[in-house]
């Protein structure tokens, strides 16, 4: 008789650790993605302001799982599903469409940024979510930059070197000092025409404050640091967005550089699986992470809503790494023929973000630290949490690099005419 | 009185040098290139192969000239000059037209690769010469490997893993040499259905031997090292191609991935000047590197035709630099009215080629060498003249790493459907 066979579809944290936790297990695992890397998400904006370079914080996907002989990992796109047949469909490499079989089913398809109601915004604001994504917003800031100094008077232009970010929480806050200390350090140095005091950083909170989900004293840190850096923090939402800049209520600020922080959705989980999603397209999973009436199917990290303690879990990678390890281990035990785990119970490490250069706020239960401290916390969490030993050097390299000198890893307009 | 101003078009090795030499000129110096980064050309075949990353190659003009205070770059492509106005006419970031006059102008446009009569095999045969071509067959190539993975049995299929080089110059020797290398690392090490044994590399060789620029020991040398490699050398010239394959001489080669490494073109700067060029669309210049009628105007590197002891000189780094130098310091004697220099005379350092993993070929007088050796002095050189020193420290610990361990540097497949 074969091998029972997993497919997994999704690299990011929560299938990449579903795939490692069946490594042991009597069984044919098959990873499918429609990037060839694993992305590590939670340093994407340092690639899209210029820190660090799109190889830094992605590895090949089949690289990281090398060494694990019963897992075979597949490029491809999956745009639907037989649920009862058992059967993934996929689109390969090249675009041809194929049909995969499976006996148990990991979907960590992830979510992406989401316009919810704006959808026209996109193409004015793009979002962070991929690689491309990040190489795109790093063009956009840096032809920004060209584009003021090829004016002979730049102050004419008052959008020219205006950045919006919409969206408080970690991503924009964390993009929006990035992008004032990438001000400060590279207009300064490297341009002749541009005063950096033209420049403008404006951050859109919609929540009540900037990191609504940290606590107050660390949020009020992160705001005093945000505006020493010289970042405006703007409450409102966005109404009305255009080439020219963003509506914030009755406020115009003319801006050609917006970037979407805000709002992510699940994408097309829901509706292949024909299942209950919450309102970002979540699908809702019971306390085994399993879709009602498909024991074979566990959803996890992004594109699962569960609950616990009357909260839904957040869409960060520590959920995705415990989902996904619990998934793999709950379908060796299967496949084993022992009994099932009990339900999955999230354990919270703790959330940080950083704020500019050389400043971080920490809170892990009753720990709750901002400034030097923290960034050098995070700073080693983050570097050895990075998949591969190969990237793990070269970051922290980078990060000394760029700490000690200013200069940065990456500041390339990359495919700009090059391509004709 | 306003100072002199030179426009410099071209930010490659000619291009920065000649704007080096006038750092201490009271001139005003501008700088214009299409990309916004220097691009170290002698090592993109390693980007290709996914040695090195885009950044490690490449570096912003403006942070390298940063500390020249005369100089402003700005970002834009020429495309048409009017001589007797003495202005050069640039399309700038956001495609408007903008006109730029000039007291000196040094043309440094470079080459691109040419398909001399076959211009339709562009699409089925990228060449080499930029970032954003570097990525695309990187891309191709590690497409191979995936849609070779993707299939039950890979075997079926001959031209799947079948890699054609067309042209047997430095950049075709290089390209055969670290792809049969990247087959036999990767290949083995990650890939579970694909047998390396399938894998081909054929080079298309039309000059005779390989590397004809060498003398007939090294080029012999090359050839073995080649063949050892798995290389196989296959002399004539590519008639016909596509989508399935080329035919060279009467001999049908399946393959999905043929690379083109024959020929170059200067473009349009001939008819920008409505001067003579060579078959190559080089510009012909005088002993002075200057365009005939016009002693204000200069033309250097792969862009300008000038021969030496009854031979053109090469379109090789070597040659850009030292008439960027030469360029240079003459409007910087002009501007402060001393004799012109004597004809300018390119003294040959000599010359080197990789050939797969720890060997290369170094001509140099009569000086000849092959082998380890040859590789490290290779290595020891191309590290000493990469543009930045953050780059330098970057490349010397990639190379280290990944002859040691065999794990690369950038095997990212970027673009490919996340960009939706």
């Amino acid at each position: 008789m074969s091998r029972p066979r997993v497919v997994i579809v999704g690299g990011g944290f929560g299938g990449l650790s579903a795939a490692r936790s069946l490594r042991s297990a009597p069984a044919e695992v098959l990873l499918i993605d429609r990037c060839n890397h694993h992305l590590f998400q939670p340093l994407l904006y340092q690639v899209a302001t210029s820190v660090l370079t799109p190889a830094q914080i992605a590895s090949p996907i089949r690289n990281i799982l090398r060494k694990q002989k019963n897992t075979l990992v597949l490029l491809g796109e999956v745009t639907a599903m037989d649920t009862g047949a058992r059967s993934v469909f996929a689109s390969n490499v090249d675009r041809e469409h194929v049909s995969i079989r499976y006996d148990y089913l990991v979907l960590a398809t992830g979510a992406h940024h989401s316009y919810t109601g704006h959808e026209s915004f996109e193409q004015f604001a793009p979002g962070l979510k991929t690689l491309a994504d990040a190489v795109q917003i790093r063009n956009r800031i840096l032809q920004a930059f060209e584009r003021a100094e090829a004016q002979e008077n730049p102050a004419d232009d008052p959008g020219l070197l205006t950045f919006v970010l919409v969206g408080a929480g970690p991503t924009g806050v964390e993009m929006a000092g990035a992008i004032a200390v990438l001000i400060r350090q590279t207009l300064r140095a490297e341009y002749r025409r541009v005063d950096p005091a033209l420049a403008r950083v404006v951050l859109v909170e919609g929540g009540g404050r900037v990191l609504p989900s940290f606590s107050e004293p660390l949020s009020a840190a992160a705001t005093r640091r945000l505006e020493s850096l010289g970042v405006e923090i703007q409450p409102g939402h966005v109404d009305r967005l255009d080439e020219k800049g963003a509506w914030i209520g009755d406020e115009h600020v003319p801006s050609k550089t917006v970037i979407w922080a805000a709002g992510v959705n699940a994408g097309l989980v829901g509706k292949w699986l024909g299942t209950a999603t919450d309102r970002s397209g979540r699908v809702r999973i019971d306390g085994l992470l399993r879709v009602p009436d498909h024991p074979e199917i566990f959803v996890i990290g992004d594109a699962a809503a569960l609950d616990q303690d009357g909260h839904t879990l957040p869409g960060v990678a520590q959920v995705a790494l415990q989902q996904g390890r619990y998934a793999g281990r709950s379908i060796a035990r299967a496949i084993a023929g022992q009994p099932t785990l009990p339900p999955f119970r999230y354990f919270d490490k703790g959330s940080m973000a950083v704020v500019g250069k050389g400043f971080a706020v920490l809170e892990a239960g009753k720990v709750r630290i901002s400034g030097i401290l923290a960034w050098f916390a995070w700073a080693a969490i983050h570097i050895h949490f990075l998949a591969q030993s190969g990237l793990r050097i070269a970051v922290f390299l980078q990060w000394m690099w760029t700490y000690f000198t200013g200069q940065r890893g990456s500041r390339l307009i990359v495919n700009h005419r090059s391509t004709k």
